[in-house]
C-alpha cells in the first residue's frame, strides 16, 4: 500500500454501499482525506495492522465487483461519448450564432448541452 | 410468485454476475425464457421447491444489490435524458433540412443521435 490506487477511489463511488461500515469509513480516511494508517488508527480505534487489514479486505470486494459487474468501466465510457455529444452541441451552437439561422436549434443545442452536462455529473 | 417481477429481469442485466452460477441459470430460466418451475427442475436435475427456493434467494441478492447500489434506477434515468438529448437532435436536423441552413450543423446533429443511440443500446 505504498502507492495508493487512485481507482479504488471511483470504484468507492459505485459499489462502497456493499462494504461494511468500518472498511468504508476506513477506506474514505485513507483514500478520499488522504489520512495515513496512524491517524485512521487513532480515529477508528483500532490498531495500526487492523487498519491494513480492514482496507485490504475492502478493496478486495470492490475489485472484484467491478472484476465482476464493471458498471464503473461502463459509467467512464459513458462519460466519454456525452462528452462527444457535449462538444458537438457546442459547436452547433456556435455555427448557428455566427451565421444567425435559428432560434430554435440554439436552444434545442443548449438543451443538448445542459443535459449532457447534467448526465456527466450524476 | 404467481406475477414474475420484470424488474428482476432488469436487475439481472446489471448485478447477475454477483449470483452463484446456479441460480443465475435458474433466474434466466424463469424470467429471461419463461419457462414453469417443473421445466426449469427438469433441465436443472434439482426439485420443484429447490427451484422455487433458488429463485427467491437469488431474487433477495439482485434486490439487495439495487436497494444499496441504485444503479440500474441511475441507469434508467439517464436512458430518459438521452431520449431527450435525440429528441432534440433528430428537431435540429428536421429545422436545419427544411431551411438548408448548414451541412455542418446536419453532420453534427446526425452524430450526436448515433451517440446517443448507442448509449441507449448499452
Amino acid at each position: 500500500m505504498n502507492e495508493k490506487n487512485l481507482g479504488i477511489s471511483l470504484l468507492l463511488d459505485f459499489y462502497g454501499d456493499m462494504l461494511t461500515d468500518k472498511q468504508k469509513e476506513v477506506i474514505e480516511f485513507y483514500y478520499d482525506e488522504d489520512l495515513s494508517l496512524a491517524e485512521i488508527a487513532e480515529h477508528a480505534q483500532i490498531t495500526r495492522q487492523g487498519v491494513r487489514d480492514c482496507i485490504k479486505r475492502g478493496e478486495a470486494t470492490l475489485l472484484n465487483m467491478e472484476e465482476k459487474l464493471g458498471l464503473a468501466k461502463k459509467f467512464n465510457q459513458m462519460r466519454t461519448s456525452l462528452e462527444e455529444i457535449e462538444n458537438a452541441a457546442s459547436a452547433i451552437i456556435q455555427i448557428n450564432e455566427r451565421f444567425c439561422f435559428s432560434k430554435d436549434i440554439g436552444e434545442l443545442a443548449k438543451k443538448i448541452t445542459e443535459k449532457s452536462q447534467e448526465l456527466c455529473e450524476d
